[in-house]
């Protein structure tokens, strides 16, 4: 049976020969600090998660009279997971974080999320919630509840959706009425539905961040306001105080992260729940999603994750099981497929790595930030779909054995697939990018984005004439595509430019996951004459692989992608199904 | 909730309009008569079959001291279906059975097994099982084993695989020892894996087609010998004996298909299993392949079934749910997936149907029997696998719900996966079309595939030019791929040639499903002036509109995928991971 192992070299590989994160000097890491992290938080993911992983899939949470139960094993784990400050990391000091550079806080998420995506979800929800806390909470708010939160007592969750309020979360029926007995605090009042980590006995308290309307506000998402309303009332002194008139009714049964407690939440069923607005009123929408570049990146990164965990359990079980008298490895359709799935997992490691470095960089100069707002979308759907194609391979590498829920594998396909529909469907992710991304800008950003792009291809030797010439269609494949898009968008032909959206996302994905492995290759390139050893020559080797196989068989479809845009030039909405 | 439905129209428009299958005159079937059946059964399938589907995936089988227990009303269900003379639909007359053309039959399994592909593999296995009892077995196997199996008292399985011998399937070590004291029955010993629907209560007897390898057999694959090996030993009388020794030792937790038993199981833990030679001795690999094509076909199937009774589901959700003010099949990107979905499932019918229906052309005239070597493989291997990527769609479509089991969505999925994984991994079916079906004979069938093909283009009016244009790209693309692939070959470079047959499978496999919907549009086309009502007008439409579809988004990619062949002219073997 594979053992859990991750790719650490490749993982230091990007943060210090790619991005040179030691350059963000405000954190005052070297090298070796930023080794010492990874591997001790790996470590960490090794011992502590990782064996929880299946065992949980299997176990899943139940809701019973007492509330919502999670797997016993979680609470040891959350409890190391807080006391030794992996939660902690990456977090202000200002609040007892330990800041570390925004990409190596990102690769230690993609650990833990691969070891265990249902779990990782409690503390990253919680994460998000303190982050909005932290952020646009008043003293009363901050002085409460970041404290009991920072050391793992409570925990967090973001309830936006509602049953008539998915995708459309501005026509939500939550609403919060003024009390005139409690300055700041309001009755809240209604149902919200596929709640992570909703409710569980894993944290004393939980502390919901819940859109509601108030009575002057306006339909849809101007009308909205934010509010904290704890599961249980905190006394003056920060203990426990009574309930709050917040239930979970529901937990959902799902086809993948069964540890994760997906919960219908009941606020107000006695009229007796209470919340304090955060944030001024009707700002909910844009205080909820202060976070969201971060959020939607960090979804992209589960999709990651699986990919790149699915992949070296699947290299080790193809490096072990023999078949016609071989490793099954050395069969040409196998080590076909696993090559790709190398270079798909490892190809969106480095995007998604390289967009967390931005963050840090955006700090310093806000021109970063229209780069970002292109390459987030992109890390969270095609992070996540492809991650899950690469989770679909793993099984099928695996033969029956992969169909089995005893050796791990299917698991991951089940447990990625929630990564393309919930925090924006991809759908909604294609829409970003292209309407407010870039036809918004008139292009400024998409094109500044092309102009890294086309320079990085320019450094590229003669030995990658082909992956040039890949990589040059692919360019002039997307300047038409995004041509004909411009074109319909200024004739008011929206529906033209709707429904071309998702295509052009995955045409644009694959030009910037082959860029980032295209500036690897060569990194490797220039590397390979002071290599230290045969290991480092081939890991040098291998970078290189991984560049051409994703041109060969990835960037290729891209020009077929831009050949779908431009040639159905007809509303499609018009078809009758 | 979506309720049961299967596209009648479409079926009856590939059977009689596309595929004229009252033409085989030998079954005396009119057009009425070919509606009755099919009406009829779907009747069954939406009152019998399907309210079993979703409560039988989370109930699935447990191994008890007393054997394999299923689901307690897969028995009822099982007791209408033979009693109403469902299983002997397609089966020869001197059985008992009532034979149908192919192709109604593999819309009849299309049914049945989107309905509840679990429960559909054990009349399923047994099916397979009968045909090479009744083709290959003596008078003693053919009066003892096929009346009861007819009638529906036992049940029948193939026993492949075992632990070492997955795809090698000629690597097992299950041994048979001739009995001195019985003539023509030899003692079995060996553990076989995976062995779907190898014991349960829903049928009194289980008669297992066992490999195993006999004192004189040579190791590999022409060193082995099929056996009857029945679970209780049969009397002179047909009455049950004792136990065979026969026993399942382990049932496998599986991602999906959790109604259908896949078993462990051992024979001959105490030296008492007996089995009865059927065919020559050495002749069990060729024997137990008698019904490949079939049995492969069918597999494909599964994969179409699921893919066109998950559109069904979804289409009815997007056109009742509303998000933004709108059924949220108005908006673009839903119509999108929808339409994709559609031409895809709808592509996959009309290729599997047009390969049965081939069976039936290839009874009078042997020259087909080489276009259905070519189109097996593609049915099998891109049957299942975008049979399972139409399921993902479905899912995507729902968004947060189709995430979760109580809509029965992503079930789709699960179950689906495994179409891609056995009969054959998908690799090994695309091994097959390129070496044994293309390579061996030259190209012959292929050119004759093509030449079919070519014909159909030439029929497409103007209003089909964009269409035109991309399938002659297509066909272009795949002889310049062909021609690499066979330079290689030539040149006796194949590993090049193995690590390309599945890129070569997906090609070809969009262009005879673009050509299967070609001509569907074709027809389309001609009978829009004598359309009888809206309706009939409406999906006349609609096939011409699958036929763009498919040409914009999906065959698209041939080109690419000719690409990907073409340009790595490396023996990727080479590379280390």
């Amino acid at each position: 049976m594979a053992v859990y192992k991750s790719d650490q070299q490749d993982i230091l590989f990007n943060l210090l020969d790619v991005l040179n994160i030691t350059e963000h000097e405000e954190y005052g890491f070297d090298e070796s600090s930023v080794k010492e992290i990874l591997g001790e938080f790996d470590k960490f993911v090794e011992n502590e998660i990782y064996p929880t992983r299946q065992k949980s899939d299997v176990e899943g949470v139940k809701l019973t009279d007492d509330g919502v139960i999670v797997p016993e094993y979680f609470k040891d784990l959350n409890k190391k997971f807080y006391e030794m400050g992996w939660f902690a990391l990456g977090q202000p000091e200002e609040i007892g974080g330990s800041p570390v550079p925004e990409a190596l806080s990102t690769a230690c998420l993609s650990l833990s999320a691969a070891a265990n995506c249902g779990w990782s979800m409690y503390p990253g929800l919680t994460k998000g919630a303190l982050s909005v806390m932290r952020l646009v909470g008043d003293d009363y708010v901050k002085n409460t509840y970041i404290e009991p939160i920072m050391n793992g007592t409570w925990g967090g969750t973001m309830c936006l959706t509602e049953a008539g309020a998915g995708s459309d979360v501005g026509n939500l029926n939550t609403t919060a009425k003024p009390m005139d007995s409690k300055e700041g605090w309001w009755k809240i009042k209604g149902t919200k539905i596929f709640i992570s980590s909703g409710e569980s006995d894993l944290y004393e308290n939980n502390i919901h961040l819940v859109l509601a309307r108030t009575p002057e506000g306006k339909p849809g998402p101007k009308g909205i306001s934010l509010f904290v309303v704890p599961r249980f009332r905190v006394n003056a002194d920060g203990s426990l105080g009574e309930s709050n008139d917040v239930r979970c009714s529901g937990i959902e049964h799902k086809m993948g992260i069964h540890a994760s407690a997906t919960c219908v939440m009941n606020f107000g069923d006695n009229n007796e729940c209470e919340g304090y607005l955060i944030g001024e009123e009707f700002d909910g929408m844009k205080n909820m999603f202060i976070m969201m570049n971060q959020a939607r990146l960090d979804v992209g990164v589960q999709g990651e994750s699986q990919a790149n965990l699915a992949y070296e359990l699947t290299k080790q079980y193809v490096q072990e099981r023999t078949q016609f008298r071989t490793e099954i490895i050395n069969l040409p359709d196998v080590k076909r497929m696993i090559l790709k799935m190398r270079a798909m997992s490892r190809g969106l490691r480095s995007l998604t790595l390289y967009t967390a470095n931005l963050f840090d960089k955006a700090h310093k100069d806000e021109k970063y930030n229209s780069i970002i707002g292109l390459l987030v979308p992109i890390c969270k759907s095609f992070g996540s779909d492809q991650g899950f194609n690469v989770a679909v391979d793993a099984i099928q590498c695996h033969g029956g054995y992969g169909f089995c829920t005893e050796y791990g594998i299917e698991q991951f396909a089940r447990d990625t697939k929630i990564a393309s529909l919930y925090e924006g469907t991809n759908g909604i992710q294609a829409i970003d990018l292209v309407t407010r991304k870039i036809l918004k800008d008139k292009g400024a950003a998409l094109r500044e984005l092309s102009e890294d792009i086309f320079k990085t291809s320019n450094k590229l030797s003669d030995e990658f004439s082909f992956e040039r010439g890949v990589f040059s269609k692919a360019l002039a494949a997307a300047q038409e595509a995004m041509g004909f898009i411009g074109k319909k968008a200024k004739a008011g032909e929206m529906n033209i430019v709707l429904q071309n959206c998702m295509d052009f996302l995955n045409l644009s994905s694959h030009i910037v996951v082959a860029w980032r492995l295209m500036e690897s290759a060569w990194i490797a390139d220039e590397k390979m004459e002071s290599a230290q050893s045969d290991a480092e020559k081939e890991y040098l080797e291998s970078k290189i692989v991984d560049f051409k196989i994703y041109c060969s068989h990835y960037l290729v479809q891209s020009i077929a992608l831009a050949k779908t845009i431009t040639s159905l030039d007809q509303d499609i909405t018009k078809y009758k199904v």
